[in-house]
């Protein structure tokens, strides 16, 4: 899945090309044929083919290369790249190695599966990212925590405190967004694995589900969650309250870079075609945008809750027209923040200092 | 806080008098004025006042009972209550013990501390509230698990299961809920704490935080969280994860009566003006609402997350106009699948059972 | 419908009474009785009783005074108040007048012709408050109106401009929202006529349309807009414009409101339990809150454009927790923008004044 | 700007080829050259150069092809393409014809008045797909429109009605939505003209912007909407009026496909990767997704109205990231309802046709 990065301009402001490459379409689709391949190594292991025939097919599937604009196509169909998907690797592979590609699977356990693997190559990303941002915070501390601030509250001058008082509040959010981290990457490192109609239905279904969720180095489930989307809307949750950290941090900046203020000097800042004379705190601001596109999108995201049934093609694909966007925003905003911090050359009023 | 409390027809349909009860104005205030007791205790514990004079005002101070009409004029005024609380509470204590009145505390300490004292009492209620949907599906599936039931994804009949297939998907996520629970209480039980600008500028702050969050039975903070507002974020996100897995179950009884498909009977069901044949489940489809209605404003909620400087009026009160509605929403939510659960007289296909 | 009349501190602060009176549950259930009265008399103006029954019936009708507790009650079960209220009409009249009251109508037909009537009332509250806002404005630009003001893009000083010019970008909007305005009503005071299934299947049905809609003064219609709710996104549309312009309005006001910019003086403003020396912007504080609560919301109202079949009782009830707070947010925020304006003692940058 | 264009997967489900055509970054590119060309021979036109230099500098600047790397490069520095374009173009023009370069403009003159442009291209794009929508619907009224049909309120058998009934209701919301496109084009094919800090402080202002807005075949205006974002806000609101007209019809379809209710019958359908007889009603599903999708972002779209002073970056960029994929959700949408109903081979219930 991915967002801006088909748009120069858009993608220039608001992309995060390391992000959209974790878990864009490209990432997405190589990490459905690692499933497809760990399947049919696990539908050997569970005894379900010979365990030879499933490796043999297991590499022979890692081989395929997926033919994305075919898987397009599949999608605009099917709604779906599964069926599409398993056409390419059935079209690679003998007849004989057939019987170990996606039996027992559903398109559902391929894609989320999928998506979890690539959320374990794009996490710890996120991780990196936000001690970077701390770090940063904790620099500008030792630099000029000493200096002196007015405090406001309403926007309005409360009593005087020092630069290390603002630069803490900016940066203690970020220690409870590293423990919600821990705790949702348990719910989403999660394998999806149910078939058409659940596991139950299927034979051997736990040793395959043992398997499968080891080869990929998933967790096992103890049932799909086909239709429980809560740490997926969860990790929306989470996305949107690091993005707003972030604005927060941004708007604040804005606000102290005010003429008549001069809380902050920033080096760089973007230009005007009209007025030489500006130095606009750009990334302060797009800090904000990020933001608050992000909480409007958390509450489409929420509205995918509501899954009819036993799968609900509606209500999941709302969650590729959001999730990935909140995914690149919130990445967008982690390197601008850090970018951002590393142009202060002053902090806190500036006839002190 | 509250929500549809005033409007009966709407209350009547949405609300939830426990919850506003719990977490309403009256509430709220009376949690205000336990605050203010609790610190001036502090203040006595911290040696900032005479211990004696401390515990005296402390009693002097529940013994208030807060004039609501005045502290709404307060609040229309102020934009918060306790300028309007401290001199009601003044005028009602000897001139001799007002040193020990929120001297060196500032509204939003009052304010968020009594916030986290209703939710204190508010959380295990919605804890009961989801062990008891829990009991409610686990009696559903004893009764009615084994009946057939055609799995339907993307709206189409796929194969049979059992109802136990669908319940159970019904069920599991508020496992994950009560968990996320477990972890959200530690980081939305906190007292607020920081005075106007920061506790670090009071004397004794650190023995009056731990004094105030003994008495107050909140987990005292390194420093203030005035304007990082990610756990209450947190929690309208957890609200709505659940009012979503309620959504999701009413959704699939609405389709499950759709006369055709008889997939389940209800007792009761809302009745027409216009067709008396006719039995609306009418709780299946509040769910539905109840969800959509959270996912909206959890939108707004993490907008105010953007919280300038030390302290944002604008976003802060924002919190105030969404937070409370979804706590009576997800409430409601609740106590309406318990009552519609409690109401199946069958489940599964009608021809097989 | 109604928001927040029902909590004291909260309604203070957000609340507004003139348009909760106009639209709250009250009114609405008080409209629903002049629908049913003037469907009474329409059926005899049609032909379908005898005129003289209709009227006599009509008359009977609207000496009902409805029993809100008992049509609470209904609400709760049936999902809408009408059933309920049929029921209290009939105990009310005598038995040979039944045949004129409700029959043929649905309870949508009942309560959104209500509503239509409880906004013929409330549209020119509000169209009378921007026009007030206006003036307000005007009387402003012609006091301050040449008064030098920095001109901020990206929050940096740009050049210098008049304080006129900031108020032509405040003012304008209006200009456009009541052109708006005048389109939309078209739209919304419209009858709402279909019966269980559409008029096309009552006798008479074009007679009691145009009767019916003559006695309310509403427009007669085509046919029902039952699952056609796109009118009532379209005010929630309106409404968050119009608050947004006031949003705009009261973010600008504190922002010149900071200290070391000082380009507006207010009169009164919000006290501070810890620093007597403030002056809070409270109102333009609000003005804020107001927007981003409305905006979100507005998200949520266009969810229930996804109205299944004839009749949702899950979109249909979405809009009632949503539409009632926009329409009471919007109000307020008008009549807190006006009294803020008036509080306006010095616009402009202070040295040159 | 654009949306999906850039994510193979992504686009081909939710994309709009034609719409990122008119609207994506190339032709937003290419449109602020034709303004920049515009504005130069309006210059010449108001005698603030020499009407031939003017023109000479028109038609060279007409002759630039923007390098979009290199404008995405000041885009994420300035936040704006402007400046780079500029830079651009007096690359490629001798520097005699500098003075007819971009001066008294500001880049939201130009980004927006671009934008604009756009919009005049894109929207009869829109009204052209409504009507072919409308033309569908009347083509199945016509071949289904007498067949029966079980009218269905809160998803519960209420009476028989026909197929036309329903196609009605589906098909009345979209002359309302024409009607709204009259009025909204009026307000949304205006010029941007203010300059830096508005167009009073230009010389011969007037005469610039009639000229301009002659040139461009947009409406001049009385002064600039660099804050007044409300058509803008007002367009989000009627993309998403169109898309959840169109949501509902999906939501219906996907309804009337149940096995068990067989109200409609549809020629393709998806795939299924597990389960062979599905024939998926994807397209259906997907007006759904896009409705809700747009919704939510309509709430944030709402949010950039609190656009702060003259002009703000955070609220301006906002527009930018949602705006586009609102664009182009309602294009994709109009495309899929208009294939949808092409494939509709029966509606009604299957025993009485």
């Amino acid at each position: 899945m991915s967002g801006f990065a088909g748009d120069p301009l858009l993608s220039a402001l608001f992309g995060d090309a390391e992000i959209a490459g974790l878990t864009g379409s490209d990432a997405w689709a190589a990490r459905m044929i690692e499933v497809e391949a760990g399947y049919a190594a696990a539908l050997g292991r569970a005894g379900r083919v010979h365990p030879d025939l499933g490796d043999e097919a297991a590499d022979a599937i890692r081989a395929v290369r997926p033919d994305l604009s075919a898987l397009a196509l599949g999608m605009a169909r099917d709604g779906v790249a599964v069926p599409a998907l398993v056409r390419q690797i059935k079209a690679a592979l003998p007849e004989r190695l057939h019987d170990a590609v996606h039996t027992g699977l559903t398109s559902q356990d391929v894609m989320d599966s999928a998506f979890a693997l690539c959320l374990k190559a794009a996490l710890p990303v996120f991780r990196g990212r936000i001690e970077a941002v701390q770090q940063a915070l904790e620099a500008l501390a030792a630099q000029f925590g000493d200096h002196p601030l007015m405090a406001r509250t309403r926007m309005q001058a409360a009593l005087p405190v020092t630069v290390a008082h603002r630069i803490e509040a900016w940066r203690r959010p970020f220690e409870d967004h590293l423990a919600r981290l821990d705790a949702l990457e348990l719910r989403l490192l999660r394998l999806q694995f149910g078939g058409p109609v659940g596991a139950r239905y299927l034979d051997q279904a736990e040793q395959i589900n043992a398997a499968l969720a080891a080869a990929l180095g998933l967790s096992p489930v103890p049932s799909a969650w086909h239709s429980d989307r809560s740490a997926l809307a969860e990790l929306g949750g989470w996305l949107s309250l690091v993005s707003g950290s972030l604005g927060k941090i941004g708007q604040d900046i804005a606000l102290m870079a005010q003429q008549g203020l001069d809380e902050i000097r920033l080096a760089g800042g973007g230009g005007s075609s009209a007025m030489a004379h500006k130095q606009n705190p750009v990334g302060a601001e797009v800090l904000v945008t990020l933001a608050r596109a992000n909480a409007a999108r958390l509450g489409g995201l929420h509205q995918a809750l509501v899954h009819e049934q036993e799968r609900s093609g509606a209500a999941w694909s709302l969650e590729w027209m959001l999730l990935p966007q909140m995914l690149e925003s919130t990445g967008r905003g982690l390197s601008l923040a850090f970018e951002l911090l590393g142009q202060v050359e002053r902090m806190g009023s500036p006839d002190e200092t």
